[in-house]
C-alpha cells in the first residue's frame, strides 16, 4: 500500500532562513516554491537524493519511490492547522507523507480499516499531487498525508 | 551528502499497539524489534516499500537507498530525551534519519558548516548503523540523524 517515504513536512517560522539552512548545510536543492493559499501555506519541496533534481523531471521511476523530499511550510495566517502547530510545539515535524500509487482506491481501504481522514483539506498538493490526510488518532498519533505523485512532475 | 530519508522516528507510549495500528492499517511488517538500554528506548523498524523485507535481508542495492522504514520508539524511563518529548509533545514524529555514506567523513564536514552534534549518544544504531544526531538548532528547529546503513544488515 504505501510505496516509500515521500516527504517529511517541517513547520518553519522563516522559510527562506531554513531553505538556506538546508542547502549550507546539506546541500539541498529547492526543486519548487509555492505560495499556496488553499492550504494557509507557503511551501518549498528541497529534494534528498544525488539523482533527485534528474528524476523529479524525467518522470516515470520504474515502479520505485527513490526521491524523497524535505517540505519546509511557513503558515501564511496563526488561524491555521500548521500556525496552531508551531504556537504549540515551536518548530519541527508536522507531518510525514507516504507516497502510493493510487489514492482513490488507498483511501476508502483506509476508511474500511477504521482511518479518519482530516476532513476540509485541499486534494491536491505541491507538484501536481494529490493527497489526503489521516487523522493522528488514526496513526499512533502521527498527522499522516498519502501522496499519489504525478509522474510528469 | 543525503542519500535519501531512512526513516522516521516515531515517540509511542504504547509501541506494541503502534505496531498493530501500523500492520492493520498499512500492511507494514516489523523487520527488527529490540530492547536497547543504552538509548533508554524499545525500538521497532517497519518496512515501507514493497520490496523492502526482499532488500533489507539482501543486502547491498546498487547506490540507492529504495528502503525506508517507520522507527517506533517507546522510553524505557521517563528522564530520557525521548521520555522528556513525550511529556511534552505527546506522540508523534520526534526526529528524521537521512542515509548518508560515509559517517566519518560527512560529521566533521557538517560541523565544519555549523552543525552541532548531539552529545553523549550511542554511536550505533539498530540494524547494524552508525548513526550521529544534530541539534535541532542547527537544522531549522528538528532533531536531525545521519545513518550510515550497515550494507549487510
Amino acid at each position: 500500500m504505501l510505496l516509500g517515504i515521500d516527504h517529511v513536512g517541517i513547520a518553519c517560522r522563516d522559510i527562506h532562513g531554513s531553505m538556506r539552512r538546508y542547502r549550507e548545510l546539506f546541500g539541498l536543492d529547492v526543486v519548487r516554491f509555492e505560495e499556496r493559499p488553499a492550504s494557509g501555506v507557503l511551501e518549498a519541496m528541497l529534494a534528498v537524493s544525488p539523482t533527485a533534481l534528474t528524476t523529479a523531471v524525467g518522470g516515470a521511476r520504474d515502479g520505485h519511490r527513490v526521491v524523497s523530499y524535505v517540505q519546509l511550510l511557513q503558515p501564511l495566517r496563526d488561524d491555521t492547522a500548521l500556525g496552531r502547530f508551531l504556537h504549540e510545539h515551536g518548530e519541527g515535524i508536522q507531518h510525514v507523507g507516504y507516497a502510493v500509487a493510487d489514492l482513490a482506491s488507498v483511501v476508502p481501504e483506509l476508511e474500511r480499516r477504521g482511518a479518519r481522514l482530516v476532513p476540509d483539506m485541499p486534494a491536491h498538493g505541491i507538484l501536481g499531487s494529490s493527497i489526503a490526510f489521516l487523522e493522528p488518532s488514526s496513526a499512533a498519533g502521527v498527522l499522516t498525508e498519502l501522496v499519489e505523485i504525478d509522474e510528469h512532475r
